[in-house]
C-alpha cells in the first residue's frame, strides 16, 4: 500500500509544480489585462511594464497573446517627448469577445451584449406581462432573443463569451435556483436550462446586477463608493454597496426593500403579508393612482405628472421605506433606478421629506437621493459587465 | 537647501530602522499574548513558540517579560507524557489588569471592572430615570460610580487599563461626540470630560458594544458567526455582525430599529416621528400595556406575565421591525437582548410568525431567534473587553 502510494504522490507533487508555472502564467495575464482594462489613460507596454512591476519582456509577450486573442488593441504608435521608440496605447478590444446581459422582468424581457469596451452591440427589449406566467414559456421565448442576439454578433465576427440572466427575486447563484420571484408567480426553479441556450449562463439578482452597472460610473458622473440602489420597477428591489463592493448579507437575499411594511393596515402583496412598499411605490401601484392601466408605458405617467394631470403619492412611502433602510445601514447616498430615474423629479420632495423626519442621524449626514446614472434596464448592463468581468479575471482561457 | 535636506532625511532613515527593530519585538509580544490568550487550551512556551512559529528563546523572552507585566500568568508545571522538562501552562492574568466599561442608559447607570480572565470583579449599577436629564449631572454621578469601582480594585492591587463609555445615540468615538440620544434628551454633547475621570475613556453605542460582549460568547452556547443583535430597553439599539466583525455601515450610525416605522399613524417617538418602534416594544410601551408604571422594575412585568395577569403585545410590533430589517440586510439569526432576553418567553411566537408572514427568504432559510446569553448590562461587558482588547493588541506598553 504505502509502495503503491508513491507514485501518484510524486506524480501530484511534479503536476503541482507545472500547475504553478502555469499558474504564475494565468497570474500575470489577469494582471497585465487589469493594467490595461482598469486604468485611467491608455498605456504602453513600458507602462504596463511600470504599473505591474512585471518585466518589460515578459509584458511583450503577454500583450502579444491579449492582442492575439482579441481581448487587446494596440492604438497608433505616439511619439513621445523624449528619444526612443514610439510607444503603443494599448486599449481593450473593440466587437471581439461579449458579454450577454439575460433579463425577465414583470414588464419586459431583454437581451443586451456589451464589448470589452463597454459599447453595447446588440440588444432586444420586448415589453409584455408576466404576472404569473409560465417559467417554461417566458424563459424559451428570452431563450429566442438571446439566440436572434448571438446569432447577430457572431455574424459580425464576435464571440460570446457567456451570459447572467437577471431574475426579480430571490436566487441562489452557485445551484442555479430562482426560490421565488413574487411578481412572476415563480418558485424553486432552475431556470437556465429553460433558456435552451448553448451558453454559460449564471442566475443573479436584477437589483444587484442593476447596481454593478452603477458602480461602473455614468457618462457625466462617477459612482460614489457607497450607496445603496433601488431598482424601482412593478416590484422594488434593492443593493448595498460599501467601499466599492456588494453587501450581501448571509446569502444574497438583502435589499428586498420591496416588502418592507409601509402600513400594517395596507393592501396585501404578491409576497402575502400586508402593507408593503410595492403596494404603494411599485410601478403599477403609481399607474393605479395615476389613474392609468397598471401596465401602461412609463413614458405615459411621466406626461401626465408633466402636464400636471395627476399626482405622484408613492414618495411618502418610499421615503418612510427608505429612512427605514438608512436607520439600520447607515449608508446615506440613495440612488434611484429603474422607474423611479425618470419619476425623481416628482419624488424627491415626499422621499427627503420623509428621510429628513425619519432618519436618527438627518441632522448630522448629508442624505443624497440621485437618480441612476446607468440608463434603462440596467441590469442587462451589469449582466453583460460580470461576464466580461470573469473574461478578465482568466484571460488565459482565451490565449 | 539639497544639503540641509540630507540630514534629517538620514536621521529619519536611522530612526524608521530603530522603529522597524522596536515594531518587530512589539509585533511578536502582540503575537505572543494572542497565542495566550485566544488559545482553546493553556499554551506551554513550546506550545507557544510551535503556534507563532517564532524561535522558542524568543518565546522565553517575550513570555517572561508578559508574566513581569502582570498580563500571563504560569499554572503549575505538568509533566507530559514523554521525557524532558515539566511544561509550564500558559493563561491570562487573574486580577491584575482590569478594563471599565462604563453606561448612561435611560433606567440606569453602571460600571463594571473586567480582568483579563473575564472575571468581574467590581460593579456598580445604580437604577434611575434619566430621561431629559442633565448629562453634567448625570455623568458626574456615573464618574463618582467609576472612581469608587477603580479606587476598590486598585486598592486590591489591580492597574484600570482604560474605560469605555456605552451610549443609547449616536456616537463618533473618534471625536469623542455624542450626536443625539433621543431617550436621555441629550444631543451635541462631549459626555467624557464630564465624567471627570483621570482615565482613558472612549464613547461607543450601547447595542455595538453589548453585541461585541455577546460575541465574545455565553457560558454555554457559542455565539454564531453572523448574527443581528437587538439590545431592548427603554431604547432599542440593535447591531450587525457579519462574521465575527461588528458591520458599521459609514459612521456606525447602523442598527436604529428603534425608529423603525411600525404604523405611520401610530404615537409620537422621542426622536419626533410617528409610529416608531420603540412606542410598542420599548421598555416603557411594554409595561404601560401591561398596566405598570413605566419605569417599574423589568422583574414586575415578568411576574405579571408568569401569573398570566398581562398579555405582552409588543411582539407583533417587534416581529415587523426584525422582518424589515431581515428582508434588507439577509441574516437570519436574531439575538434578543436587554429587557428582551427574559420577556422571550412572551415575545418568542408574535416574532416568529410575524417573520414567517414578512420575510421574503422565510420559506427557505432557518430564521433564529435566541436569548442572548452574555447577561445583564451586556454593553458593560463589551466595553471591558474592548479595553483590553486594546491592551492585547499592544502589550509593549505594559511591558
Amino acid at each position: 500500500m504505502t509502495t503503491a502510494g508513491t507514485a501518484p504522490e510524486t506524480a501530484a507533487r511534479s503536476g503541482s509544480a507545472a500547475a504553478r508555472q502555469h499558474s504564475l502564467r494565468e497570474h500575470n495575464l489577469e494582471l497585465v489585462a487589469r493594467a490595461v482594462f482598469e486604468g485611467p489613460e491608455p498605456l504602453s507596454r513600458a507602462g504596463v511594464a511600470a504599473s505591474t512591476g512585471l518585466a518589460r519582456a515578459t509584458v511583450s509577450t503577454l500583450v502579444d497573446q491579449l492582442v492575439a486573442a482579441g481581448l487587446v488593441r494596440e492604438l497608433p504608435a505616439v511619439t513621445g517627448g523624449r528619444a526612443g521608440r514610439p510607444a503603443v496605447p494599448l486599449v481593450p478590444a473593440r466587437r471581439t469577445v461579449v458579454g450577454l446581459g439575460l433579463e425577465v422582468n414583470v414588464d419586459y424581457l431583454g437581451v443586451r451584449a456589451l464589448d470589452l469596451t463597454g459599447e453595447v452591440v446588440a440588444e432586444r427589449v420586448l415589453p409584455g406581462s408576466f404576472h404569473d406566467s409560465d417559467p417554461a414559456a417566458v424563459l424559451g421565448r428570452l431563450g429566442e432573443l438571446a439566440r436572434e442576439v448571438s446569432h447577430e454578433v457572431t455574424a459580425a465576427g464576435m464571440t460570446v463569451a457567456g451570459g447572467r440572466l437577471a431574475l426579480p427575486g430571490l436566487v441562489d447563484p452557485r445551484a442555479g435556483l430562482l426560490q421565488v420571484a413574487p411578481n412572476l408567480g415563480w418558485s424553486s426553479l432552475e431556470p437556465v436550462p429553460l433558456l435552451g441556450l448553448d451558453l454559460d449562463v449564471r442566475v443573479a439578482n436584477e437589483a444587484k446586477l442593476a447596481a454593478l452597472a452603477e458602480l461602473a460610473g455614468g457618462s457625466d458622473v462617477a459612482a460614489p463608493d457607497s450607496f445603496v440602489f433601488v431598482s424601482g420597477d412593478v416590484g422594488i428591489g434593492a443593493a448595498i454597496v460599501v467601499d466599492r463592493r456588494l453587501f450581501l448579507g448571509e446569502r444574497g437575499w438583502n435589499g428586498e426593500i420591496g416588502h418592507v411594511v409601509v402600513d400594517p393596515a395596507g393592501p396585501r402583496c404578491s409576497c402575502g403579508a400586508f402593507g408593503c412598499l410595492e403596494q404603494y411605490a411599485g410601478k403599477e401601484a403609481m399607474m393605479r393612482a395615476a389613474g392609468l392601466p397598471p401596465d401602461a408605458p412609463l413614458t405615459d405617467l411621466v406626461a401626465r405628472l408633466r402636464a400636471g394631470d395627476a399626482e405622484l403619492t408613492a414618495g411618502r412611502a418610499l421615503g418612510s421605506a427608505l429612512a427605514d433602510f438608512v436607520n439600520l445601514i447607515d449608508i446615506g447616498t440613495i440612488v434611484l433606478g429603474g422607474a423611479y430615474t425618470d419619476l425623481l423629479p416628482w419624488l424627491r420632495v415626499d422621499v427627503e421629506a420623509a428621510l429628513g423626519e425619519r432618519v436618527l442621524a438627518a441632522p448630522f449626514v448629508e442624505l443624497q437621493v440621485r437618480a441612476a446614472q446607468a440608463g434603462p434596464h440596467a441590469a442587462l448592463t451589469g449582466g453583460a459587465r460580470e461576464v466580461l468581468a470573469q473574461v478578465l479575471a482568466d484571460p488565459s482561457a482565451w490565449v
